[in-house]
Formats: structure tokens, sequence, C-alpha cells
């Protein structure tokens, strides 16, 4: 392909917004594109959170590598993940799917099986979606509808210099599962704990809605891509720069550095606290550690500290392409 | 595949009513699977009413037979329809697209291109989305939020015994397209106006609308699979039967009544309309005719009068397995 995942976003947005014109009736769009939700604006009291995210056999999953009902579970989480990142509270899904020729009923099943308990766990109703036959892979597209009180969805360009960089739980879990998957004899003797990160990952809906409703985050947004790609990306969207310890990122004692560094689909969160707010964080939040790593920087390079030494963070997280 | 879409849907539709449940607060479904839409209630004036399409090369279409700019047109042209199938507004759309590897950057530019002439055309913002890079064939998915009147979006289930029913122009026309398109010659010969029904269909907002503001239909839903098969989920959600006439099917004069009575694609809007109201319907409304096909019985039979005789009419509708 000729175009980056970037460019072909930013492309959209460009030629979107040539086109766009929000209107003066009804709904109104706050945020378009460039967040990990759309918010929309009505007469209610409430704005809208609206995100949408693939799922591609081959590209995001492997069907050998693991069960209709984990393919299930992590398509709504993805979707959920992204409501997570703006402190809302995800309301309804909408769920489009093409299947192959050869895909057996009880796929099908355990697929929606996983979706539906994730769903229910989270408040969310499965509102409607299409299906259509797929002569290749399986194919999901997962919309999720939430809400938050209007005017407090934490955007991702509200980070400034000084404030304290935080995340919630531990990365290069998901990574580290990868690794084994991708092992024939991993994936035979791996123990299920070590596949969860990436098989059934949690998001974090009720961190995000606390630092919402307390007003503690400036920025937030989740981790799927890695944490120096997706920090990058709430830098440039906060028009700062970022300083982070190698030593203060929580990881799993078998995870390395550079899968905490630059491993996806984590679905932690990523947000900065004002320095005056920081007592008011709390240490963890139902069972998940919240950490400071960092502080945001006025330039607008990033930065790693690591045995006293500090240097260039390099950005080399998951693009899609 | 061992499941039809019709029986997909309905599994989708039973295992989601077991795990919803509409919550107090905010947002309340007030449709849920089985309508052209979603219909979600706030505490705003307006109903938001939300629809997802899936386009698929090789399922829905073909590169080598369309332009991007008419492929841009109809994933956006498929959303808009089902909004107008509810007498809706269109304010928002977002778009998932995975591309394949060998995709040229300026099929690209001109399958936005077409995409956003029609946003803009119907006073649509694109307001999000995702991408991904496709291992195989182009994917696309739509997701097109509307709003109207709260209470007034018009269902697929409010047909009555002795209504009448009427659709908006004529039928059959993206059958015939596809007829051509199939023949070699015919993809290097035919005149551009036959292909147009197939590869820019005009969904019918303004006509969805005026139906729904001046209440005159009491049910409507839009004829994307094929008139037979249409009528008979409407009939099914509205607990009736139907009777149509083979002669007041307006079709183009080169295609075969079976491509009208069959025929799929043409999204054009299939409404009923109580016999009360029946001189209140214009006859055309922005220069599109609308026109009366048949009645609405009491029996859940659906049955065609064709030269003098009446018999069964045969469900054969376009079904995407």
């Amino acid at each position: 392909l000729r175009l980056s995942e970037r460019q072909l976003v930013e492309r959209i947005g460009r030629q979107a917004s040539q086109s766009a014109a929000c209107s003066a009736r009804g709904l109104v769009l706050k945020q378009g594109i460039g967040d990990d939700c759309a918010v929309i604006g009505g007469s209610s009291g409430n704005d809208l959170l609206i995100t949408t995210d693939l799922f591609l056999e081959g590209v995001h999953f492997r069907r050998e590598w693991q069960s209709a009902d984990s393919v299930g579970h992590k398509v709504l989480a993805r979707g959920l993940s992204d409501i997570a990142a703006m402190g809302g509270t995800p309301r309804f899904a909408f769920l489009s799917v093409a299947l192959p020729p050869d895909t057996a009923s009880r796929w099908v099943d355990e697929f929606f099986e996983g979706l539906l308990r994730l769903a229910k766990a989270s408040g969310v109703t499965l509102a409607g979606g299409d299906t259509a036959a797929s002569h290749s892979t399986f194919v999901a597209d997962i919309m999720v509808i939430g809400e938050a009180k209007r005017g407090t969805a934490v955007l991702r360009s509200g980070a400034k210099p000084g404030d304290e960089i935080w995340i919630s739980g531990s990365l290069g879990g998901a990574a580290a599962a990868l690794g084994i998957l991708q092992r024939k004899s991993g994936r035979r003797t791996a123990p299920r704990d070590r596949l969860q990160p990436l098989l059934y990952p949690l998001p974090r809906l009720a961190i995000g809605d606390e630092l919402r409703r307390r007003r503690l985050a400036s920025a937030m947004m989740d981790l799927s891509d890695g944490l120096s790609i997706d920090l990058a990306r709430l830098c440039q969207a906060s028009g700062v720069g970022a300083r982070i310890s190698a030593a203060a990122i929580p990881r799993p004692a078998y995870v390395p550095l550079d899968h905490a560094l630059h491993g996806g689909e984590d679905f932690e969160l990523l947000f900065t606290i004002p320095a005056a707010c920081s007592r008011k964080v709390p240490k963890h939040l139902g069972g998940v550690p919240l950490t400071r790593i960092g502080a945001i920087t006025r330039g607008r390079s990033l930065r790693l500290l690591q045995e006293g030494r500090e240097s260039t963070l390099p950005v080399r997280g998951f693009e899609h392409f």
C-alpha cells in the first residue's frame, strides 16, 4: 500500500473537514477525526461518544491462535477501550460482520457468547449491525456509542507542560503473549494467564470514568498501538513534548522493556494529571494500579530516562499498515 | 456457510435481546435489530437513527466493473438510504475501510471524492472511522447517524390491512445494469444512464422526510434486496399480507418484470399509506414519481395480480449469502 495508516487518517480528516459544515439543527460535532472517539453534542445534558474499530482476520488476529470466544470479546473490548479513553459510559454497540463460507455455526455461537458476555458486564446493548458473506477472511467492525456529561469528555489535546504522565495497569503483556502465540510450541504450553492480556483485554471503563468525573485528567487516550507511538500522538494533539522514565513503567517480570515501550494492544489508559492534582489520584482503582511514569514538557521532543541517561524515545509502535 | 443471513440476523437479535437491558440513564433503545435503523431516544426533542452497512469487494461490487468514485458514492448511499427509510435527516457518517496492499493512492482519492461529494450534497459530515490494511479485498463499513423528531421515525411494523402500498421511482434498473456489467461487451458499450441506477443510486431522503413530517406513511423501508423479499419483510414486521399488481409497478421499458419484482439495489422507498390519506400523497416529489402498486391485506400471504389472474408472489430477492 502506498499510504501509511497515519497518512490515510490525515487525508480523511482533511478531505472531510473541507466538506464538513456543522449544521445549526440538533446535533453538533464537537470533536471529529483525531481522537479516540468523535464527540457529538445535542440539546440534552450528555454528549455522545462514538467510535468504530475494524478487526480483521490475518491482520488483527489469527483464527488458529485464539478461540471464537476471545475474538468476540476482543472485537467489543477494542471499541469499549475507546469509550474508556474519553471517560465515557458505553451504551450501545453495532456490529458489522462478514463470515467466510466455511465458518461453522458453533464458531459463530462462541463468537457471540464472548462478545455478549463482555457487553452484559459493561452495560452495553447490541442494538444493530449488518452481516454479509465474506469471500475470503473474517471481518468485524464494531461501533460503540457512549455518553459523558456535556463538555466533560477527556480529549487527547488537553495536556500542558508540567502535567504528570500516568498509565493504568502494566504494559507489554499483550506483546509478550503475541510472541508466545507466534511460536507453535508456545501455543500448546503457554499458561493461560500469560495469554490473557492479548486474548481478553479488559477495557478500563471504571478508571476512565473516575478520572473524568473527578476532573483529574487533562488529557487521556488508550494504549492500542504502543506507548511510544500513542504518547507521540497525545503530545502532537496537545502541542507538547514528554519525558518518561524507563524504570517507572510497570511491566510483568517476564516482559522486556522494549515490549513495554513499543508493544501494542495492551488497552491500558495513558493520561496526564496537572501537578496540583497529583495527590488526588488513587494508587489503585478496582484492583488496577495507576502509576506515574513521567512528565509533559514544553518542547516537542519525546525523551526517555534510562539508567541515569536521557535519550530520544524512539517511536516504534504498531502501525496497522 | 451454514447460516443464511436471515438466520444470522435472527440469532443476533435473540442473543442480543437476552443480554439487553435498557438503562434508566440517558439514552433508551426504542427500536433495535429488525428495522432499517436502530432508534435511540434521549432527553432531547429528536430521536437518533443509526445504521451500519458493509460494502465488500467481490460480494457487493467488483473493482473492474466500476470506478473508485462510484464505490465511494455507493458506500455512503446505502447508509443514507436506511436513514431515508425512517424519514430521517442524516447528520454524521463514520467510515471503516480496509485497503488491499496494491491499492493506488489515486484510487483512494477518487473513492473519497465520490463519498464526500454525496456527503456534501446530503448535509452529512464524515466524523470518524477506522482504517486498516486488508490482506485480501477492499472492505468498507459505513455507519450513519441521523435524526428525526421524537416518536416520528417511520418503522416497518406500522402497516394495517387496507393500507395502500406505494413505491418511489421505478424498479429493476439496478438489476438490469448488473446484467450489462456481467457481459464483458456490455461494459464497453453500455450507455451511462443505463448503469446509473446501480453505480450512483440516489437515496430518497427528501421523499422519506416529507412522508414522515406529513405523517402520511404508516410503514416504510428501502428496497435494497428486491421488492418481493423486502415486501415480505415489511409484511412480517407488521403482521399482515399484501396484494400487488404487476402492471402497476413502474419500470423502464427495457427492464423485464422479473427484475422489477426481484432485483436488488434499487434503493427506492417502499411505503404504506392509510386509504384515507391516499389523495394527500403527491404524484411526484423532487421529480421522482410516487406510485401505488397494491394494498395491504389481513392474511399473511403475498399475492401478485398479473393479466387478470392472482397467484402467490414468489419471494426471490437478493440474499447476501
